[in-house]
Order: structure tokens, then C-alpha cells, then sequence
């Protein structure tokens, strides 16, 4: 299924845009992540007040734009960390941070997803951080989603968890809850735990319950809400009518997806 | 306004239920808090798990509750607090305690509340807490809401705030935007303090922003949900649909309305 392509990736001219013949590579994933941050680094312009993405594929975003500030090739840029490891990761490469407070309507955001429906609706949350990507992510006037082509899945929940933040009082309840909730899409609700087995906590200090679905749970916007009445849920991994452009990096090359 | 009523409260029979002549008494609020909450104990039965609300009026039906099981009155009650303070104050009377993960099924709880409106839709959280309380008196069969007459409304904010828990990530940007969706209803959302200017902090570490509105916010149901899907938002202080009994102590006797 390769395609020809320059191994490089990382120079201006986006390594999948060159059409040059040339022997056959397979990319990595992690390639491929890197090819869909680059091409969304590109919608990015001086002046504009960043929502910066967490996981191993926004990373990519993130040290892009670091990048181009040291190159004078972007300036005057604010980012809006989605995590506190984000935020770690702008403070060590120099990108000027603010927040929500400071700063409530953020221009573009950038970030990963660990699925993309159809209808470019997300699953967030596999690595842990859901609630302040939300929150940034809904306060931008452009979100850009950058996923390799892995994470396209025909319904949520195709591929593995749809993850549920809840407050830690009664956290056995309200997974329980949640898994009778979706019981008729054949729902297992496992609380996440660390490497230490004990309960993994959040940026804000909640758990995790990650819903399994064997079958579609229908409407989302229905599942949304009856998630979101339960008293004991924070928030949850499924981000709705919020990516406006869907950035797919594959073999194939790049595509570009917008709602 | 008064009505001939014995002063002393706290007897088996009820002071509001003797109808015996005698001098006029004004009875304080607390007196009519303490009316309602032990008209409510009448309908605890041995073998219950209760849900033990919390604040003023919810702590006399907590003693109460612990007087008849010191008498012998009543046996086998496993209580399920509703917050930190209560859980001291059953503690401290001897209730055997539990929680929802081990009784995950409440036969009847009692509980408060700030304001009750003419379809029992209540709010709650003046006190602080709300969400373990809608946790609980979610869970349960059979919810009595205790009240002296002041706490009767014609309306969801008619009297005070209407409290929103909310993670103390970008509380600022969470209450801006709380007060943004209720802009039509003349809300003003404010963070709670403590009295050192500190933000209020919950029993699950979650800041409170109460929102006063000026006038009917409508739907109740439509404005909870849009509350809900705010990420940032933990829990809201309305509870729509919840109360099964509202026993009502006022100076004309005592009330119950069924719902």
C-alpha cells in the first residue's frame, strides 16, 4: 500500500505533499502523526492565541510551532496548554502560555483524538486528559484534529475505550451506572488504574472509567446528555460538533476533512 | 399568624399535630426545621438504608434518627451520608454508616433544601453541598424533602443563588460563561468565598459558582442540561424531578405535598 514518498519529514515542504518518484517507504505512525501536526502547524498564524493539545501526536504540533517561533517564522503567538503536561512541554521549548481566564476565546487549537467518526465527531481521553481539552476546545473559533489514518472508526467506541471522568466519591457506583446506562450496546465500564493498580487520577484530580461498547450506542448527542445527568460524572471522552477540519495522515498521503 | 400551638418540640407526638388550646407561640425557623425533619423520621422503618442529607434542617432528622436507635426504636438502619459533616455528625451519634458502593439501592433519604418550587423541583448547595446529595437522592426510592415554609418559592432562584459546582481549572472562564447562557434570565454568576476571600472548596475539591437570577430562567430541564454540557461543570444545585414528599413546617401546621 506504500506509496512513493522521501523519507524526511520535517522540512517546510510537507514530506507527503512531494510527488517525486523515489524507492518506497513505509512510514511509521509516528510519521504519520508527525505529517498531520505539520500540515496543521500551517493554519497557524503570528498573533493568535493557540489551544495546544496533549498526546503523542498534538506533541508533534506543539514542537512545530516552538520551531517556527525560534525561526522568527511565527511571532507574537499565546498558547493555551490543554494539560498539565502540555504545559510542561511549552514551558521547556519557550512558547509565551496563558489560559481561559486571560484568554477566553482562543483562535485555533490543535490536538490529537484517539478516534474520528464519520461525521468527524472524537473520542478523547485515551491518554488521560479529556476535561481541559474540552474546555479549550469549545472556546476556539478553528479546532483542528490531527490522527493517522488508524483513528477513523465507522461508530465511537470501535477501537477501545470511551473514557468517562468522574468524581472519586462512590466511583464503583457511578461506574456501575454507566455501564448499566449502555447495557443494551453490550457495555463493560472498567475503572482506569495505574501501573501500580491503583486508581489513575487526572489534571483534576478525578478517575477514569473507560466505557467498552460491543455494538453502537446510537445517538450521541442522547448518550451525551444521559452522561452528563448523572451526578458523579465530570465530563466525558466523546467531542461532539467540535472539530471544524480533520487533518488524516496515511500511506495514501494527506487528507483534509472539514464539517 | 400564629396558631395556638404548645411550644415544646421534640416530643414523640408533634407539636404541629396537637391541636389543644393554648397561648399563642411563635415558633423560631429552627423549630419548624425541627418539625418537618422528625414528621419525616415517621417514615423510617427498621431495616432501612437512609440517606442522610446535610444542613440545618437534614441534622435534626439526623439526631432524631440516632435517638430512636439509642431507644431501641428503631434497628438495622445503615445510614448513607451525604457529606463530610454529616458523616462526622452520624459518626458521632452511633449511626452505622455505608456508602453507595456497598448499598447501591437507598430505601428512603431525607434531606433539605434551599428553595422548593410549586412542581417540587428543588435547589440545593447553599450550604456547599450538593453533589454526593444528588449522588445519594438519586439512588434512592423515596425522597423526603424537609422545609420550613420559608423555603417555598414561586420560582428556581426566587430567594438566593442557584450553586454550580465547577473544577477550579479556569473556574473565571466557567462562571463567565455560566453567566453568559442565562444572560436573558439577568443572571449574575459569582464565585463563592469563604470568609478569609479564599475560594469555597468543596468535599470533592470543586470550586462553587452561584448564579442569582433576576428573573424565571424557564425550563428547567432545557437550562440544566445546557449547564451540563459546559465542561467545567461538575454539578448543578437543581434537582428536577427527585423529591418524592415535601413536608412543609409552617406556623399554620404542617404540609406535605406528594409528588
Amino acid at each position: 500500500m506504500a506509496i512513493p514518498c522521501p523519507p524526511f519529514i520535517g522540512s517546510e515542504k510537507l514530506a507527503m505533499e512531494a510527488a517525486a518518484p523515489s524507492p518506497p517507504v513505509f512510514l511509521t505512525q509516528d510519521e504519520l502523526k508527525k505529517i498531520a501536526a505539520y500540515k496543521a502547524v500551517e493554519f497557524v498564524q503570528s498573533g493568535m492565541v493557540l489551544g495546544l493539545g496533549t498526546g503523542s501526536t498534538a506533541k508533534h504540533a506543539v514542537d512545530r510551532i516552538a520551531e517556527l517561533l525560534r525561526h522568527g517564522k511565527l511571532t507574537n503567538i499565546v498558547g493555551i496548554p490543554t494539560s498539565k503536561k502540555t504545559h510542561q512541554q511549552a514551558v521547556s521549548l519557550g512558547i509565551p502560555l496563558s489560559d481561559l481566564d486571560s484568554h477566553p476565546v482562543v483562535d485555533l487549537a490543535i490536538d490529537g483524538a484517539d478516534e474520528v467518526d464519520p461525521d468527524l465527531n472524537l473520542v478523547k481521553g485515551r491518554g488521560g486528559s479529556l476535561l481541559r481539552e474540552k474546555m479549550i476546545e469549545s472556546a476556539t473559533k478553528k479546532f483542528i484534529v490531527i490522527v493517522d489514518e488508524t483513528k477513523l472508526v465507522s461508530r465511537v467506541g470501535a477501537t477501545g475505550a470511551m473514557p468517562v471522568e468522574v468524581v472519586p466519591f462512590c466511583w464503583k457506583f457511578t461506574q456501575d451506572r454507566l455501564q448499566g446506562m449502555f447495557g443494551y450496546a453490550g457495555c463493560a465500564a472498567k475503572l482506569r488504574r495505574d501501573a501500580g493498580g491503583e486508581p489513575f487520577v487526572t489534571d483534576n484530580k478525578n478517575y477514569i472509567v473507560d466505557l467498552f461498547f460491543e455494538k453502537d450506542i446510537g445517538d450521541l448527542k442522547v448518550a451525551s446528555d444521559a452522561i452528563l445527568r448523572l451526578a458523579g460524572v465530570v465530563e466525558h471522552g466523546m467531542f461532539l460538533d467540535m472539530a471544524t477540519t480533520v487533518i488524516v495522515a496515511g500511506e495514501l498521503g494527506v487528507t483534509i476533512k472539514n464539517k
